[in-house]
């Protein structure tokens, strides 16, 4: 045991002497930051003696002005929140006005072209993000070709616990992405496989294939991961919403049923997406009808189209009408009372009211958030390929 | 085309409203940090108005000593290097003291409990390390059955381009990192896939399986990924270096040979680690003689047993000398002039020609670094299940 803590010591001496970025961690060490307490409050820390002034900023706090933290004589600054409700929150720090994230916190996720500090409070919906001692799917990172686009994309896909066990067949579901992410968002922001390896355990959900596409047609792949090397990420990208999405999906469906054991058909094809992908996967549905018997559209973007881009825009009415009258077996959506995209939204219900088409509409409280996307998911995953 | 653009205002002014920690995004959009230049010198910039002193610290500096950033009059700090070396740099800044990381930098790397920034300086060796136009593998998280340690354990697996197309049996690599890792570590800091899709397309390495476990066998997986939830990560950790890692390594290989199309023979299994990961390469090759035809050292740990803890770690010189007599063809051993480690390994080389032990050795400028660890793995995987 001595000779092993020796030669950590020995270790991090040698790798701290090299530049290796752990003098952070000699000085952090005993410092806790979120400390999660039993009453679900959490407390923050900061090591800054040479600081004025410190604050929180982040979800948690219900607000989006930051608080200030107070500072210990040693230069520790902390902020206790009240307790709170279970659920992923993310949050900063501001020392002197600039913004950083919490040095004692490795959990961070990149939101398009920030990156933040995230922590879970456990309990009530937030156990099903959590990793639990349940059977695990796999998370694999694959390219496949689209010719569509003329190019190899990146795509997530989550197989169920006991996919690579048995030699049976399974339903898929894709999940698509809004502006700004990729083929990471859902996986990181929306714990997707944390949520379905839960469900499933639970016997809530059906064991399912989940396809998580990159839905930036102009990007192969999420930043960094490809060709175009170390980029800044950008919100807008072009060919996001101009059709091309929509027009090329048929090369992800035939890339999923050519490469896994899936069911084929539209009875065991599930669609759903979050604000521009909850656009795809309005179009997407309707420009192929008969072809998904689950369409979920989670916040969605509705954008009135003047001037149509693509054929995929066309004839709308028309083309929605026959996606209902082919049939489906679930139209779901879920939006929140207080989302910039709500008033569309109702509108589009309308639209769909005029032609008699049937849906479940969902009204959440809050906005546009991955919070409320999660809670969507959770509502929406449990409802997919239960119907005869 | 304007619509979109107002729809992603929309969005964003939404999600600031939210706390959704976009905030920097719109305050840092005009940054570029770090600024690569045509004669690979780097510009690093942060905007802090109201900072007294900004530094830059990091390995592509050549120093552990931070230098000092310029202020201009809006605020913004900046520092530009001389030209580079091609390499995976890591670097953070200093603001009156307090080390941060930079956030118009979304590229960051997670090393023990540190978050680094990190940026590839093009051309060279780097280009291994980057994404490039070439078919690329797929990396997979999945979790196996390990009853030797009574858990299910995630594991990282690359399978090369071609995998899921053909019908081929394929060798498998078993790469091992060092104290303080998981199954993480040779994917983000050691671009293990990037360096094999490149190999791979120049005709350089054997497309190959490689296999990434966690060799921490008290963790089920690497931080934030069991259901321990999200702690605070430790370098050392219990059950590292006791032997039960290479007491359990056939639960990997049984997983591995029982859920791939693999060549399952001594002449298409190769085992290399870095550090610790050495350390049970050097035990599991010598432990299971005759089951890994490649062994690899990277500057590896060699502890000296004055009792062992474990049978693995019995009748070290007579079992040694058994896996050389049984035959293997390549036992290659990496060091860095300068790694704290130096010494013990040129004992260990003593032994091994004292047993008359044949072996490569491959002696590099630096230390324990995973600059040194990448250099290993290019040369080391090119040598992989090319002999007859």
């Amino acid at each position: 045991m001595i000779k092993k803590l020796v030669f950590a010591i020995f270790l991090f001496t040698s790798l701290n002497a090299q530049g290796q970025e752990n003098l952070n961690f000699n000085k952090n060490k005993e410092i806790t930051s979120p400390e999660i307490s039993v009453d679900n409050s959490l407390t923050f820390r900061l090591m800054a003696p040479n600081a004025k002034k410190v604050e929180l900023q982040g979800d948690l706090l219900g607000k989006s002005d930051p608080v200030a933290m107070t500072k210990q004589n040693d230069g520790l600054w902390s902020y206790t929140t009240s307790p709170l409700k279970p659920e992923l929150y993310s949050y900063s720090f501001i020392v002197d006005g600039l913004k950083i994230r919490d040095a004692n916190n490795v959990y961070q996720i990149r939101d398009v072209a920030s990156v933040v500090n995230v922590v879970i409070v456990p309990g009530g919906k937030a156990d099903n993000y959590l990793v639990k001692d349940v059977p695990h799917g796999t998370v694999s990172k694959r390219w496949y070709k689209s010719p569509g686009n003329e190019k190899d994309r990146r795509i997530s896909v989550y197989t169920p616990p006991g996919y690579e066990d048995d030699k049976k067949k399974y339903p898929v579901f894709y999940l698509l992405h809004g502006m700004g992410g990729d083929e990471e968002a859902w996986l990181a922001l929306g714990r997707t496989a944390q949520i379905l390896d839960n469900l499933i355990a639970q016997g809530k959900a059906t064991p399912m294939i989940v396809v998580m596409p990159n839905g930036n047609v102009a990007q192969a792949a999420a930043p960094g991961e490809d060709s175009k090397g170390q980029y800044k990420p950008t919100m807008q990208l072009p060919n996001t919403m101009d059709g091309k999405m929509e027009e090329t999906f048929m090369d992800i469906i035939k890339f999923i049923e050519g490469n896994y054991r899936v069911k084929a058909d539209h009875a065991h094809r599930a669609i759903a997406g979050l604000s521009m992908g909850g656009f795809h996967s309005l179009h997407i549905s309707r420009f192929y009808p008969k072809t998904f018997d689950y369409v979920g559209l989670f916040s969605p973007a509705i954008m009135p189209f003047g001037k149509t881009t693509s054929p995929v825009y066309e004839n709308f009415e028309v083309t929605l009408k026959n996606q209902f009258d082919k049939g489906l077996k679930l139209y779901w959506i879920g939006i929140g009372k207080t989302d910039f995209l709500y008033k569309s939204v109702a509108d589009y219900r309308k639209k769909l009211d005029e032609t008699g088409a049937k849906y479940i509409y969902s009204e959440s409280e809050g906005g546009h958030t991955w919070s409320n996307w999660r809670d969507y998911l959770v509502l929406f995953t449990q409802q997919l390929f239960k119907k005869p």
